[in-house]
């Protein structure tokens, strides 16, 4: 039987700091780098993250993460692709992540979604996500995927990988 | 450890027939009962069933289910109560769903809704549910919830159960 992957959309498929970074310095005319938040959860990052997480349409717009498209067109060939985030806390992200998944990503389906407001809930052979709440409770393997909350982190409790084109030589035969 | 029940929302949660005989009644001039469409499917029993559940604002607005509420705020002290959801499949389903939830049914919480597109990623102890497409696949204890899909289903596969009330003389200690 083929292995089931768990993504994460926020922060690993969806770019979101990009959409961070912007906001922020529109709204402040300060250009942040990853470097000057790295270590530091969203919320702690910028102080409104909360308010633009929280406006209908954040999640309809943000840009692809670089490579997440063609390598996950490539997993899907040897593995279940599940993706899974952490959403119900926001109510109107929910129809914006979904439209946003079926047009970006409509090989993957609406089969193979779930938005919900723990993880742990889901068994499957491996994670791809960048924050430690989900990591840490999962039992298969973990790939932790290089974002600023984990930057700073050195243990290896978690496969730290940086791009999407890390993951496939690490996952495709 | 507390066993975990999933909870389906549409025909255990919420009264999704009542609101599809209502608009039924408004486009036809018919009135339908639920011996009418007995042992079918929704989008068997009703031609427009599907313009209706994508039409954004349909799920915001149903019924909570009789005796629902009551029931689950005392289920909630013994178990752990999951509400999981087909829902993926209609995006603008979801935003509404978890508002109706957030209002009618908030001591359950953000934390324990899942939307998905598939319910047998989840496993728990016990699953409510008014399908056999979600009822077949579940490992654990199952109650099948009458509804008109499963009304004329004589098997013993799945242990039926008529009301809220049911429920509670079944699961509560």
């Amino acid at each position: 039987m083929r292995k089931t992957i768990l993504v994460d959309m926020d922060g690993v498929m969806a770019d979101v700091y990009a959409r961070f970074f912007e906001i922020h310095e529109q709204e402040t005319g300060q250009r942040l780098s990853v470097d000057d938040i790295a270590g530091k959860l969203e919320a702690e990052a910028f102080d409104n993250q909360r308010l633009w997480v929280t406006t209908p349409g954040f999640f309809r717009h943000l840009p692809v993460m670089k490579g997440s498209r063609e390598a996950l067109l490539k997993l899907i060939e040897h593995y279940r692709i599940l993706v899974v985030s952490l959403a119900t806390e926001f109510p109107h992200a929910l129809t914006d992540k979904q439209l946003w998944l079926d047009e970006h990503f409509p090989f993957i389906g609406w089969q193979n979604t779930v938005f919900c407001g723990d993880k742990s809930i889901i068994d499957a052979d491996i994670m791809i996500d960048d924050h430690f709440k989900n990591l840490d409770h999962f039992r298969g393997e973990t790939l932790m995927f290089t974002q600023p909350p984990n930057m700073l982190v050195t243990d290896t409790r978690h496969r730290r990988v940086n791009s999407w084109e890390e993951i496939e030589k690490l996952l495709l035969p």
